[in-house]
């Protein structure tokens, strides 16, 4: 088997003017980054605004392990599959950092014959989006500082300076810092650190925002610190939300590509999945909606954080009405969820399967209780044996669900048309019954109760004193009145990664509770997340070169 | 008078491959950046290699004010001005830094009817060469921690670690910072520090490497530290070079635009004029001479520093031969280098004029000493009088040296046209017999012995304690036969920044020497240069908005 980047080298690109055209755009439609990237401008949107839209399919997953389950992919060659059954499909989907790229992924854009092209450019720099976040975001993070320094009109507290910097990079050293150092010059010392980018409630903003406009209100409302007094400022107190917005004049703009079979996908924003809701943004799954009849997005992390999210945070923002979820498993995982351990996790095992099964069935629940049908999707890995395949789809069969074995890494479309094929009567024969979780209007701590014990399982919620104190602080603001974000592990369905399959008995614990004010939602964490990665012992880019002839190694 | 972002919104621009192709480039050649923006495929270099290359014009200025005296303008409106005397003429710049943009420049495209556009875009990212080098630059920083982490099995000395990070942004907050704070996971603590992004080594390589492979090479070249034995870690030692180069493989493409009035510029790369060289890239100029018949192109800073860094290092290592130099000067400048204040500046003055112009004939002798025939540029503002204006002329006739009036600010290519008339003329009647000033081959004092002596006008030279050490590290590890790049004051011919006019009897001061081992030049500092700015008391970023229409206000 050839390598990702060597098969998407080899990939037979069509020019993405030629991509737009099939998509019924036109050459003022977009802007050209190069041959084969492009942006979409806005007013298609404006133009389209009373077509009806297409059908929204969500690609999720069971808990995943660290190596994933190939949500992606299965997007990616979904897609495909439903162009080759004649199906208009359109991918929306999330864009990559560098961080990850460079750490352990090496890559973010699929895998084998299910990838989006020009994997190299989606991979680093793409369309400079993740750039622009950056400089508005360090931008902001400037003028706190530089207001400070410059007399402090404000009374900024520099003890609660809450907005942090960001980078585009797996940087551990950068978490915790003190800046300010040596002297008047160089501003007051303080506590400070970075994020990576894809952290930055910006991204969450881009991803939820309408249109420019929407952005630069939004930004204007990021909480950036309290003062002296314990009053909170706000970015546009600051007045640079203008610049930030013309910093994101064309960061806002969906971004075009292809897949290796040239179907179009809408790559656009990126945010966390922990602390923030981990879709690409709402102007993607828009535009590819007026633009395609059959739309695949995925979400990320597994179902109860991902699909979660999905619904309750950008499907309510964004009055979407999901059709029908695909729930990606692995015969791996689920074994992994019955106890296996890692270095056996290739030799069949149909009782740990059973036991193991039991996260994919609280998912599959889950998912209908938001009123979407859901079908499985295995994604097959060479050790999956005949036995262990049939006892999941004796499960599925019991349960009443559509399932489907997946090959689209080694076959891309042609590995998915069976798939595709139950997508497509599962859209024709039933109609979506959306409905979000809860009520913006509940309380915090109701809204977190309702996400817990129905999503997750618990028996209840418990709250540190400091959550308890942030809860009163963001009430007391008025704030609250807001969708809620849980950043918990996606290895489990608890906030525990340890307790696998389907856990009962626990409680979720909730240690701190932020605001992302502009983004419009409350950030619940469960623990302490890590918004820096570390680079590992040997980084992917350790292995990553250019060549004269423009051959490139060690992306995969 | 309309502002410059009016003016320059309201361009008639042309497309820019109908731009691409007056100069006979075709859609192969380019890679579009939206409809105005393209990035020049470095083969059109090497297909051309053996045509002729055109005439090098070289735009500098005496030591200037702090506001500047209109550089940047007169390159731009002297192209135009060449391009209406029916030459086929081609600019090659500096690409703008976001710091100073939001700083208190609000914008550096040029001003008036002679700008470089869009704008609004070369201002803002552009085609993101500035986020290649900061990602190329943090990527090492990153390894160079995570390497420590790892186990630091190169020994490295984090009390001796040279190479910092870097962003595109005034934040004196990141002057001066620890970072590893908050234990184990997050590194071992450590004093670092931001610079501004185009104060990175990776700037100036980029602008002195010819082709990806050299820049690869250079890069794996920088000394970033030294090992607990005392012995040098390059680079290349942390194995990412591959991964950075493969970060600037779009970087290391010269970027096309265009002048209001439609004469192509290649803007590209733009190293610091302190610590660094100066001047646009290499490749960028390269590329000019192949396609243009006439190349404009401008340094940093007064001639004392730019114009000699370009001749000493740019030329030296592109095998440049410069054929004229146009000098700017302003009467404001050259009163205030006779002794006027700020707020005395509009006045009338005469004997303070005939006091200041010893700058400019400084100035003037130092270019005549590399063979390349020198015309001033009286930039002219409104309030220069008729006598005083008389008075420049008288001088520079005596001088033998011939000098013209621009209106290219307020007249664009109209009011340079005299100028361009005396630049061709010149070049016409005269050839180039340019001579770099020094043999590298020199030691490390005696280079800068003859640069201070020679172009500055000094006595002689002291050391600080630490500058000796420093020297006698270079020379140890053999890496000194190379050109000098000297770090001083722009505002005056000596490291003293109030010694104004045409000094003499000091002595240059050089407080420390560093290595820029992958650009190719040893840095000597005068004194501490700021290499991340601040941003001011109201930023001009504050004034900055875009609205709905897509109208931008406070970029001038």
């Amino acid at each position: 088997m050839k390598s990702d980047i060597e098969i998407a080298q080899s990939a037979k690109m069509l020019h993405i003017s030629a991509v737009a055209k099939k998509m019924g755009l036109g050459e003022d439609d977009i802007d050209l980054y190069g041959k084969y990237k492009a942006k979409i401008s806005l007013d298609v949107l404006r133009r389209n605004e009373n077509r009806k839209d297409g059908k929204l399919i969500l690609v999720t997953a069971i808990n995943p392990t660290p190596a994933g389950e190939g949500k992606s992919t299965v997007t990616i060659g979904l897609a495909e599959a439903l162009c080759k059954q004649g199906k208009n499909a359109v991918i929306a989907l999330r864009e990559p950092s560098l961080g990850p790229v460079f750490g352990i992924k090496g890559g973010a854009a699929g895998g084998g014959y299910a990838q989006v092209v020009p994997m190299e450019d989606i991979n680093l720099h793409f369309t400079g989006d993740m750039y622009a976040i950056t400089a508005a975001n360090n931008l902001l993070s400037a003028a706190i500082d530089n207001h400070i320094q410059q007399g402090n009109v404000l009374g900024i507290d520099s003890r609660k300076i809450i907005f942090k910097r960001v980078m585009d990079m797996n940087d551990r050293a950068l978490r915790h810092i003190i800046v300010g150092l040596g002297g008047k010059p160089n501003g007051f010392t303080r506590e400070d650190g970075f994020m990576i980018t894809v952290a930055s409630e910006i991204m969450a903003i881009l991803c939820l925002a309408s249109n420019l406009m929407d952005l630069k209100e939004r930004m204007g409302r990021i909480l950036v610190a309290y003062d002296l007094g314990g009053n909170p400022v706000y970015c546009k107190d600051l007045a640079v939300n203008g610049a930030m917005a013309l910093l994101m004049k064309d960061a806002i703009k969906p971004n075009l590509v292809q897949t290796l079979g040239n179907t179009p996908a809408i790559i656009h924003g990126g945010p966390f999945a922990n602390i923030a809701h981990g879709c690409n943004s709402l102007l993607a799954t828009k535009m590819a909606l007026k633009l395609g009849d059959y739309v695949v997005t995925e979400a990320g992390f597994g179902a109860d954080l991902g699909a979660e999210k999905f619904f309750d945070i950008k499907c309510r923002y964004g009055k979407l009405k999901p059709d029908c979820v695909v729930l990606v498993a692995t015969i791996r995982a689920l074994k992994h969820h019955g106890g296996v351990k890692k270095d056996k996790l290739n030799e069949p095992n149909v009782e740990a399967l059973s036991k193991g099964i039991g996260n994919l069935e609280k998912q599959i629940e889950n998912i209908e209780k938001y009123g979407v049908q859901v079908i499985v999707a295995i994604n097959k890995f060479v050790t999956d044996t005949q036995k262990e395949i049939e006892c999941i789809k004796d499960f599925c069969v019991k349960k009443g669900v559509k399932v489907d074995l997946t090959e689209v890494w080694e076959n891309g479309a042609d590995g998915g048309l069976e798939l595709a094929s139950k997508v497509i009567a599962t859209i024709e024969n039933n109609k979506s019954n959306f409905k979000v979780l809860y009520d913006v209007q509940l309380s915090i701590k109701e809204k977190i109760n309702v996400i817990s014990k129905e999503i997750y399982g618990a028996d209840g919620v418990e709250y540190s004193p400091s959550a308890n104190k942030q809860i009163a602080e963001i009430e007391k603001l008025g704030l609250d009145k807001v969708p809620i974000c849980v950043a918990k592990t996606q290895n489990s369905l608890s906030d525990n990664p340890k307790l696998l399959g389907r856990p009962t008995n626990f409680t979720i614990n909730i240690k701190e509770i932020t605001i992302s004010n502009g983004a419009g939602f409350i950030v619940a964490l469960t623990g302490n997340i890590m918004t820096m990665p570390g680079l590992p012992k040997i980084p992917a880019a350790n292995k990553m070169d250019i060549f004269e002839d423009g051959t490139i190694t060690g992306l995969f």
